[in-house]
């Protein structure tokens, strides 16, 4: 059963013995020579026109040779690329550009312009004229949810972050009034996350004891703050916001998946009520510490209270997904906790009997904390790094939800906007004893399921824990701590995302292997060892990818022109007598030219063996090597003489190398190296025309 | 004057505006409902067959639509890309086929294979039976110009190495003799160099000092040179040898001329007779120490000596580059400057006057050091660390030494059976009282310039030391340290390459910020971090050309099917109402997925203002956007989920999108993560059929 594309016979056919190669050289030698006369002439001035000015040597020169002639001429012949400056100030001036002329605008219409500019940097001038009273009731209903969900996860938190527990609703009240104004999601929840509050007092507590000298440690947490919000908002105005995309995706995935693990054996110390706790982050540490504490001193009482609202929670986070219609029970169920355990206790007194409760929060509203940044400490270097991490990891955070909702309702998320506004809602709060915010996924996957509009529910939200703060932080006296920590853990395994483990690991192993290594990182090791291993590993694997040292065989497509891989495309076929090779990396670089060029040789040596060669030819080995180099972006120094030498060597042998298809700045360094000179030039446009020049 | 590619029209013309978009849409979502019921069969299990098989499905696709529908068949069923797995278990098994044929054939062959397998291990088996007494004649001059030459060089290294002045004759005895037997390379002269000498001594310096403790200094040196062996052993029996060209060529370029300043200051202690120096390597310090000591004790005939005999030498230098009739002149100006001043120094009884002299050197062959080597020393790690870098250094000397001799005469280096040679030397020299040797660039120069025809040149060198030590020590007692140090300075010119330097700058600015860093670097910091600048902004170019988030313009070659980038050929024509893009990366990954989207997006509306597009169409934005993927070698998930966004946004202002040429990797993917089905699956084999289709 022959398939049709058989029956198509390979323009080359068995011919391939009877090359006139003397003939091919001279006559490329010969346009060659007409060629370097022109080379001056025909570099046009503006490279995006479709016009070209020619001389008459050119016209001369096209109109006496065919189109693979004509072709090689405009392969040899290119406008010189942009250089290095050139490509730099046209990536500085395309990402500022837009300031730019916003400034122009500015200058020429006074009062519009700043309107528009104030618009520019505070949505809300602009989605506020059209807003509703119909969609006021929508956001104020999502912000009293949200509340009721923000005010309890916002004191744990703060234990988290090893803060007392006010520092929590103070971070709730101040940068989600700020993003409000600034930033441009509609649902994205701003406050305290368990990421960021983790992060925070795994590498604060380092410096400083949170526990023998809290004062310091709350003056350093801020001082971080305050440098992550510069560090946003520099990323933003200075339109740097692909560094988050540095942190991959699988790596977020990883990262996240560790974090909450290690979050959740923190909260074991609440839950089991334990009086001595390790300040390192690691599994093993933890584990072991629990098992030593287990023994002596740990209180029945708070394991049953923590785990039964525990089994509560978890339940009503189960319904909720369930049965969409009651998504607000998972929300209201953690104030719901901790209104009944607060009562239990103080009904039963149980703080007597050693389960331990918040006791005093101190209230009243954000008090200034301008004073309390440090900027003179011996850990001024440390400080900065710790807010250059926390920045990076809750800009990353804010921006997948933001991102992620967006795309969801088919609206646009500005990332450097995003990143002004989160950086300068940081740096307020880190004027007015907030700690770091940004987006929560749990919240905002909140905020959107009770349908707010806009970020109006973010100022209601923040209007209710103010009022909390000035009201009702009395009543929280009782409240057991074990109660905060079940909040945490129930909120926890919306971090782990194991079913996108399972695709990442489907599609790419090594992006898997990212994943595994951030998580395992972070597990074993440390929170920023964990990022680091993952930030490495995603390089790496970019790096491998692009210096693979890889050859790929290309036959020709019955009955066309085009060249596909043979192991891609089965049906592509081999030209007998000639070997069509394809570089498989991006670069022919230091790292791997060597190592392609000793491939090709030996594949060459090869084909000598090769049955299918030696039916056409007296002697098996190809007459012609094509080098398919369109894959190629670069070619450095190395890569340069490796060419060369593979040319040297293929010479010596006689076999022939001819080139296709080398991109911009390839045929521009191969002719500063003065390559097309030295070996003849044999560079053409396609694979195709190679061919047909040689048969 | 209208060149005479304007007369062809664009086959696309101006029909753009009448797009039957639904029947284009229908027809595609047919034919892949038919594509997917042969997906199962025309998988073929080997991919290298030339023919397929295909089931009568497959033929009736073919035979019912045109080709480019067969051709999108082609492109949207290919055979599964070996894995991650079957890539690892390929690249092992090229890699030791070798090792395991020859042990098949050993088997199989016990005697001939026996002899086979020495040959591969020790070469001289093999040149040696062609050797003749010509031959031993040329290698007998050449051997003896070079012992002239490397005698006093070594004396002089192992000064630099701060190891006692026999250590560098030792080494010049028995791995000279070891590469004789195994290593491949005929010009290579095998010794102490320069920079290697550095390298020891500026990094074990700090872990020992070398004067207050020489013992335990010369022990650590020895050891360092056991795991340098070791490690080039290994490097070359698991087939590491790329590992090396990790180190750019530019990288070394700076390197070395870093190295050359920097030991050029050192050699400034012996040339003004300086008592007391500096341990660090860097200018700055070096010159802060020099400053001082010049003020207090220097002596002026030390820097006499010294000064005259380097004008001498340089002279000669110079003489025999320029008549190459007298390149035995430079060679053996080391030897007659020892000689001469040693003579001076005796006559006169200068070393009364404060000259310093050599004194004793131990005579006698090379004694054992098995005992001297230390693994259980606190700084094991450390050693092992130095020993590498010592490993990776020597071997990039080496193998650029015997590959620049070996592509002049036309023969073929092996590198990893090099690399087994230099470090079997290492080992046996670290147990003989040798220091880490290599290939030295002068030496070989000298050796290459004497007419020296196989490593015979070598033995001949060894055997002259040899004598020297057992005999003639004694003669150098009154030898001017000052002269030491003037020949060290005469060979460093030889190090530094400005011309190399110049070209590369030429070729390639990032390259030179490489070369510069690896410069200064090793100038102002130290050697060991001058590396790590230079592998680093080696490994940033790579990844920055392979991630650089660029996008290109296609327009199709006259008259033909053919598309090139419009900036690189001016003569291609856009089609009016259809963006062709190219991406300019080598990954679509999560470090420029983000970006590339967006420009692509931002160009789709710039296209809305430009006139030219709207001449044809009502609206000027485009209808089509065809992306050229040929460049992408591979795809990460957030580069799908970014093409998907991609596609979702172009669909909403009602452009559509099409893909053509993926390579084998990247369908792959984009079928594993469903794309093809999620987005109605547009991806054609070229730009030419997608076009085509849409048309």
């Amino acid at each position: 059963m022959a398939p049709a594309v058989l029956g198509i016979t390979p323009p080359s056919g068995d011919s391939a013995a009877n090359i006139n190669n003397s003939h091919f050289a001279g006559e490329t030698e010969l346009s060659k020579s007409k060629f370097s006369q022109t080379l001056q002439t025909s570099m046009p001035s503006s490279a995006h026109q479709t016009q070209i000015v020619t001389d008459e040597t050119t016209i001369d020169v096209l109109e006496n040779n065919g189109p693979a002639q004509r072709a090689q001429h405009w392969v040899l012949n290119p406008p010189r690329p942009p250089g290095l400056w050139d490509e730099l100030k046209n990536t500085v001036s395309g990402t500022f550009l837009s300031h730019g002329e916003k400034f122009k605008s500015l200058v020429k219409q006074p009062v519009s312009g700043t309107i528009s500019m104030l618009g520019t940097l505070f949505p809300i001038l602009v989605w506020g004229r059209d807003y509703t009273v119909a969609k006021f009731k929508r956001d104020l209903m999502a912000g009293l949810t949200l509340a009721s969900l923000c005010i309890p996860q916002s004191i744990g938190y703060a234990t988290l972050a090893k803060l007392d527990p006010q520092y929590g609703l103070y971070t709730s009240v101040v940068p989600p009034l700020i993003y409000a104004f600034m930033g441009t999601s509609r649902e994205i929840a701003i406050g305290p996350v368990a990421v960021v509050s983790l992060l925070l007092s795994s590498m604060i507590q380092k410096l400083e004891d949170p526990e023998a000298n809290p004062v310091a440690y709350t003056r350093l947490v801020l001082t971080v703050t305050f440098f992550a919000g510069l560090f946003q908002a520099a990323f933003g105005f200075l339109r740097l916001g692909f560094l988050v995309d540095f942190l991959s995706h699988a790596a977020i995935v990883g990262f996240m998946g560790g974090a909450a693990v290690v979050i959740g054996l923190q909260q074991l110390k609440g839950l089991l009520g334990l009086t001595h706790f390790t300040v390192k982050t690691d599994v093993v540490s933890v584990l072991e510490v629990i098992f030593k504490s287990v023994h002596n001193s740990w209180s029945p009482y708070n394991f049953i209270i923590g785990s039964s609202f525990l089994t509560f929670l978890l339940i009503t986070r189960f319904m909720g997904k369930r049965y969409k219609k009651i998504f607000w029970l998972p929300a209201i169920a953690p104030l719901i906790s901790v209104i009944l355990s607060t009562l239990i206790v103080f009904l039963t007194r149980a703080d007597e009997h050693g389960v331990k409760i918040v006791k005093h929060i101190k209230g009243g509203l954000n008090p200034s904390s301008i004073h309390q940044l440090q900027f003179d400490s011996p850990h001024t270097s440390e400080v900065a790094k710790i807010g250059l991490i926390v920045a990076v990891i809750a800009l990353a955070e804010a921006i997948a939800v933001g991102r992620s909702f967006a795309s969801f309702k088919g609206y646009h998320i500005d990332g450097n906007k995003e990143m002004v506004a989160i950086g300068f809602m940081n740096i307020v709060g880190s004027l007015t004893s907030c700690y770091a915010a940004t987006g929560s996924f749990s919240r905002s996957a909140v905020n959107f399921s009770a349908g707010c509009e806009s970020a109006m529910s973010n100022i209601v939200m923040a209007i209710t824990v103010a009022l909390s703060l000035e009201f009702f932080t009395r009543l929280l006296y009782y409240t057991p701590t074990a109660i905060l920590a079940s909040i945490i853990l129930s909120a926890l395994p919306g971090l782990i995302d194991l079913n996108e483990a399972y695709n990442i690991w489907k599609v790419d192993k090594l992006d898997f292997l990212a994943c595994i290594g951030a998580f395992l990182g972070v597990l074993f090791v440390s929170v920023e060892i964990g990022l680091l291993v993952a930030v490495m590993i995603s390089f790496a694997k970019v790096l491998l990818n692009a210096i693979q040292p890889g050859i790929e065989d290309l036959g020709r497509f019955p009955g066309t022109d085009v060249f596909g891989q043979v192991n891609q495309y089965p049906m592509a076929i081999k030209t007998p007598g000639i070997l069509t090779i394809r570089i498989k990396s991006a670069l022919l670089c230091f790292a791997n030219s060597n190592f392609i060029k000793e491939r090709i040789l030996k594949w060459v040596d090869e084909k000598e063996d090769d049955e299918e060669c030696t039916k056409g030819n007296a002697k098996g080995r190809p007459k012609l090597v094509i080098l398919d180099m369109s894959s190629l972006m670069n070619i450095d120094t190395s890569g340069i003489s490796s060419l060369e030498e593979l040319h040297k060597k293929l010479m010596l042998h006689g076999t022939e190398l001819a080139m296709a298809n080398p991109r911009w700045q390839v045929i521009d360094k191969l002719r500063l190296a003065n390559f097309v000179n030295k070996t003849g030039g044999r560079i053409f446009l396609t694979v195709g025309e190679a061919m047909d020049a040689y048969l």
